[in-house]
């Protein structure tokens, strides 16, 4: 079994690095936080005496292999440690940490691994600061070149290469240049059906498909007093009534797609004068593909209803768009099996959040294990799972490792 | 007759003055920018050759008196030269440099007044940095105490009475020691009522009431693809709510009233983190207390439910509250006299917007001098009054304080 108080230890660590001046956890992707977050992942797997390669995209890897696993594929953890804003300190660290315990636990043990084993941090996840999300394994995978990549403009206005060679990791590797024989990626739920169903250990079997779009509603900036009702183009309201019809409509199907309105601006942002724009981001996910087209084509329906109605003129971005994915089979019974053999009850189940390994299963066999979340909260401070289950999953990554590992 | 070049030259000098880096008007109550203005308004009171009189508020007053006259209560002339965020040019400067106009104009004509002539620039007129809007003039009419107003917070989280002192505007007069015979207001309508009807004097009869409040609303932050939508406490979604609630409730409704939510923040603002924070503004006007009343209690009987609804918390502060003001018949019968001399058909009507002479008329009998505005666009770069409309309006308040201070 693997060192739960290393581990444990290890993420507590992980997570007090990047504190912002209101104690907030905020390690955006290529950020002076994120630097300092690296800077010890990368102690660690010194510690760990593994060989580590930096690719130009800034994903971080860590590799153990021996002489005698020389040349083969290997076996690769990953998970990324960047972070949303006022973040939670398990989303993604714990699957890096974990890979790297695994790792370390095997290393010191008497296996001569059949194939190197890898962990790998990969740049910008969150897609917070950057879009799309699940950036360095896309890049990775060979779904976005690397130039397009780090041309990528960040909310702050800052661009992603410049960012990564400021922070020290822009590394010399070519994306893509490790090529895994199979992908497994440990990962807390981020929602409620593992908690409620009492079960500790997810069998991922597939990912639902995201589409991210960034909305820009020009209306005409005006008087709030003199202003009549009648003869506004008020591009306030006009978000408003997006925000109101997207939530309305995922909540009133019977499907669980979710749509999310997460960022808004108003222009000129003054108590007395009507907004001439607003900006936001929309989020739309489903687990199938033909459901996640019908939503976006609804919203498109209606913000050309209300491009006429409201004398608005509406313009769209597309900053990410993934189809949902389904794991590979002959894994998620291995996480099974491990589970079984811990004596853990398991649950087949779809993941509502992107992860690398969605990006991952493009190049390899690929699944991912989930354990519980706390009340099903992520993506905030209060983020939470129990120590018990945090070395359970580790554990059945170990054993899965182990089992695919031994010749 | 005034000089229409001196007055229409300087409304444009005085326009350029205090632009951002992208060529935005930007003058906001007690800025850097709204220092440069001060500094070119004041200059423009040495070379007239009034005395110079500033208070602790900021306000400037230029004042005209000639020995036979000392002692007597002035006729005061007053509007503001702050502004909001990319502004026109005429909302305030048209009536503080018309008021300037008029005193020059006479002072190099025959006449010798029966009263001190002065004109006031009052500060943080707007309510966009710091609330409420009218501040100087409230003060000045002593509807607020000079402590509390000079420690209103502002929007960057200044405080006023440190801003005034930074930017050399904290004079030494008690606010309110002037006290007005009569106080008049010439400004630009903001509103599309002259244009409409092709009259280009509006005789301002009353002004509408004002209700201001700062809204927060606090949700639950979460992620957005795997939390359901119906366990969801979405601060963002509920705001919207508001929007749609009180933009509709307004439009709907076959009175005046007018609601407007300007301002708009989402915390933490991002892409898939559903907002636990909404904070944004709410700007009602009507012209009847009853009604504007109405309206308030409609919005907080909603925020209740919406609270019960969205399992939101909300809180509310008070910006600014003002009733509806009647001003002085008499004066109104002396712009429609005046108006009517000249040959200009007048018009008697309601002010949307607020103004310091809503303030001023707690102390003296008062009145407003409306001139059209193209397209009654207003708060808003493309703001405009033709020229002859401009000169029309100066002269209009020129006959008028001519006559009051004829002996
Ligand atoms: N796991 C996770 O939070 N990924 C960020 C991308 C997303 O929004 O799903
Ligand atoms: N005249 C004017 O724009 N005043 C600002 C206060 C208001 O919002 O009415």
């Amino acid at each position: 079994s693997i060192d739960a108080q290393r581990l444990l230890g290890r993420i507590l660590e992980l997570g007090g690095i990047g504190r912002d001046g209101e104690g907030r956890l905020v390690r955006l992707a290529a950020s002076d936080a994120d630097r300092l977050g690296r800077d010890r992942f990368v102690g660690w797997l010194r510690e760990a005496g593994l060989e580590i390669a930096i690719d130009r995209m800034g994903n971080i890897f860590g590799v153990w292999q021996v002489p005698e696993n020389a040349g083969h594929a290997p076996i690769l953890i990953g998970s990324h440690i960047d972070t949303v804003i006022d973040a939670g300190i398990y989303d993604g660290s714990y699957g890096v940490l974990a890979g790297l315990e695994v790792i370390e636990t095997l290393k010191a043990s008497a296996l001569v691994p059949s194939r190197p084993l890898a962990v790998a941090a990969f740049t910008n996840e969150e897609g917070v600061r950057f879009s799309p999300d699940m950036m360095g394994s896309l890049v990775h995978a060979g779904g976005v070149g690397i130039d397009e990549a780090l041309a990528a403009v960040g909310t702050d206005g800052s661009v992603l290469g410049e960012e990564l060679a400021r922070i020290g990791y822009a590394g010399d590797e070519e994306p893509g240049f490790l090529k895994p024989h199979v992908y497994l990626e440990l990962h807390i739920e981020q929602g409620p059906v593992l908690e409620r169903e009492g079960v500790p250990i997810g069998a991922v079997e597939n990912l639902q498909g995201i589409s991210w779009q960034h909305i820009t509603i020009d209306g005409v900036a005006n008087h709030a007093g003199t202003t009549p009702m009648s003869m506004r183009n008020d591009a306030g309201h006009a978000a408003a009534r997006v925000v109101t019809f997207l939530h309305d409509r995922a909540k009133a199907s019977n499907t669980p797609t979710v749509a999310t309105v997460g960022t808004m601006r108003f222009e000129p942002n003054a108590i007395n004068v009507i907004p001439s724009r607003a900006v936001f981001t929309v989020d739309l996910r489903d687990p199938f593909e033909h459901r996640l087209q019908a939503e976006e084509a609804a919203l498109a329906a209606f913000l050309e209803d209300l491009a006429a109605d409201d004398g608005v003129t509406i313009s769209i971005e597309r900053l990410a768009r993934f189809e949902p994915v389904i794991f590979d089979v002959s894994i998620v019974e291995l996480i099974e099996t491990a589970a079984k053999k811990r004596g853990y009850a398991s649950k087949r189940m779809t993941s509502g959040a992107g992860h690398d390994a969605q990006m991952m299963a493009r190049l390899a066999p690929a699944a991912m294990i989930f354990v519980p979340s706390a009340g099903g909260i992520s993506h905030n401070p209060r983020e939470h799972t129990a120590d018990a289950e945090l070395v359970a999953g580790a554990n059945i990554l170990l054993d899965i490792v182990a089992h695919l590992a031994d010749p």
